[in-house]
């Protein structure tokens, strides 16, 4: 594919983004959407520094500071872009007023309760006819859907992450640390092309293993133990997730059986979720599983999350959620049981809805 | 040092932590504060993870979720650690109500708009006694001023990052790319020791060097043009930043000129700013020489910003900062001068205040 037709095809992305999200703004009954969550901003102008984007009808601003002036403008040629040299309320005021908006659309998840104060006072105080209209999660409502253009990205993230795990797998033998191999891991990742790593490498044997977030210490791999190795590669911004949980020589009986039960539970929700599911429906096919096997208290974390531009973002697959699922939606499928002072095991694949059912991304052996 | 006198000295560090803040609470008038914000959790409790801090005049309550449960009790011994399934508006209300607490401080600049209303709501409807208090940066003002162990660690990080840039410095020549010598920084830091990076190496060179927040790109280093390099290490929680910028053979007499100015700039700042000034006083130091010098537009951001378990934390140095300067103060000094199409300068040293004046940290050759 040349640049040309690269840069054609994510001109044409982003218009289809903008009239999507148009359509969102005006169903909301705003004129206008203000927007600062990075991924949100990238996903919409291709921007990958600091700044706010204003969507309307009409307009497509950004406004950005000195230090992302020049980056703003290279990055995203068809915005306009707008230099700040205050906080939020001190120019945000006065030019919503010049643009004659009367409602303001903001991510009421992000803006901090300090941000909207100010912001509130600076409108009253120039008596400008204004209402803040809290408006979380409509852009990543949008980016849980995913392009054809995206999946290419995201599938070759997650062959990177494939592909670097396989590599290192071979290095792992008694007395290495979990440090060495995370290290070894992101080397990998880095010298074949993955833009930094989008989270901490996990790398956790034996009882670190029992902590679903550990991070890479200076102990050695011993046989028998569970070594849980949880990491993910970036391409052109998109990102995977991977988890897989080994063992060097014989596992002992628990972990043997632990380790068929996460790998059911995991069956069960790639075989069984369905686009027509709710997001705590598909949670429920594979804790059901951990549930009668005994371990239903020992999985604490829900089933899966969506992955994309953000390494975390909508859906949120587990007990409690109320997401509904989709066809176009990528997420993770990670059941987990974690025994205190003992280990753990983890197995997690991304997989893609499509035509009702899921694809597997991850083609890492377990 | 062994280990136990490390760990008793922590401990002696965290009790006196805590004892200033219950004095900055008390003089609120609050009978607790709740703290998210990363740093502030690792600076107060010792916890790397996310979840919630409540400190009162009695108790140090941990409240994170099943996945940090176990690294919140190896991390945090002395906190009470209680173990939360829902957000915050679900769990706050009721144990507040058991503590007896009416005026509980937030952290009012990270908390979001969604997150405070929710939970204003749910302490309405469980008709509570409590009165929310936006409380932001009493951590971070105390953080603001480092104890010695502190100093140590800071001291480690700026020395690491004086090493790796004097080490990577011999592979740049002509032909080498921008993503390669920033691989090669980031290499020679994570193997002595650096706890990953704490942000995105910079490494700008000819035009791309007018982008103060450059990524490196496949760009290859010619002969004569400017080479901004932004880079830091991570010792226990504990940053550096340092910035050189570098000719391959001879600048031209644009870029020497301004090499000059900016270097001058750095002296008059280090030279002149004293802990009685505000930090816009120290910033206007660096400012005139390069107003005088007419590259006053070219300088479009602060002079610094302080260093600690963020790379940037209080005192902010800038135009427009009210924070005020004190002993025991870290942050860098940063004069740059930026030319849009042509490149830029900026160099970056370390620094802290004591007895009145500043010593710098930073080593690497300019």
């Amino acid at each position: 594919m040349t640049n040309e037709i690269a840069e054609g095809q994510n001109r044409s992305s982003s218009m289809e983004r903008l009239r999507k999200l148009r359509k969102s703004i005006a169903e909301k009954e705003l004129d206008a959407l203000l927007i600062s969550q990075p991924e949100n901003l990238r996903y919409l102008s291709g921007f990958t520094g600091s700044g706010w984007l204003l969507i309307s009808k009409q307009n497509t601003i950004l406004a950005v500071d000195f230090l992302y002036e020049e980056q703003a403008k290279i990055e995203s040629p068809g915005f306009e872009i707008i230099r700040i040299k205050q906080e939020l309320h001190g120019w945000l005021p006065g030019l919503v007023s010049d643009l004659g908006w009367h409602k303001l659309g903001f991510e009421a998840n992000l803006v901090s309760y300090d941000s909207h104060n100010r912001l509130s006072a600076a409108i009253t105080a120039r008596q400008i006819n204004l209402e803040l209209v809290p408006a979380a999660g409509i852009v990543e409502q949008l980016r849980s859907i995913k392009g054809p253009e995206e999946l290419v990205l995201i599938t070759k993230a997650a062959r990177l992450a494939d592909a670097a795990f396989e590599q290192a797998n071979k290095m792992i033998r008694p007395g290495v640390t979990e440090k060495e191999i995370a290290w070894e891991i992101e080397t990998i990742l880095r010298q074949k092309g993955s833009e930094g790593v989008p989270f901490e490498i996990i790398v956790a044997s034996g009882p670190n293993a029992a902590l679903p977030h550990a991070r890479p210490t200076e102990k050695a791999i011993r046989s028998g133990e569970p070594v849980l190795i949880d990491m993910g590669a970036r391409i052109d911004g998109y990102c995977s997730d991977l988890s897989r949980t080994l063992f060097l020589g014989r596992a002992n009986k628990t972990f043997q059986e632990i380790y068929d039960v996460v790998l059911k539970a995991q069956a069960s929700a790639i075989e069984g979720t369905t686009s027509e599911m709710t997001a705590s429906q598909a949670d429920r096919l594979a804790r059901t599983v951990i549930d009668q096997a005994g371990y239903g208290d020992a999985f604490g974390h829900g089933l899966g999350h969506g992955v994309g531009l953000a390494v975390h973002e909508f859906p949120r697959l587990g007990l409690s959620s109320s997401d509904s699922l989709a066809d176009g939606m990528v997420f993770t499928l990670e059941p987990g049981i974690y025994l205190a002072g003992q280990g753990g095991v983890r197995i997690e694949d991304m997989a893609v809805l499509e035509n009702g059912r899921l694809r597997v991304l991850s083609k890492a052996e377990k």
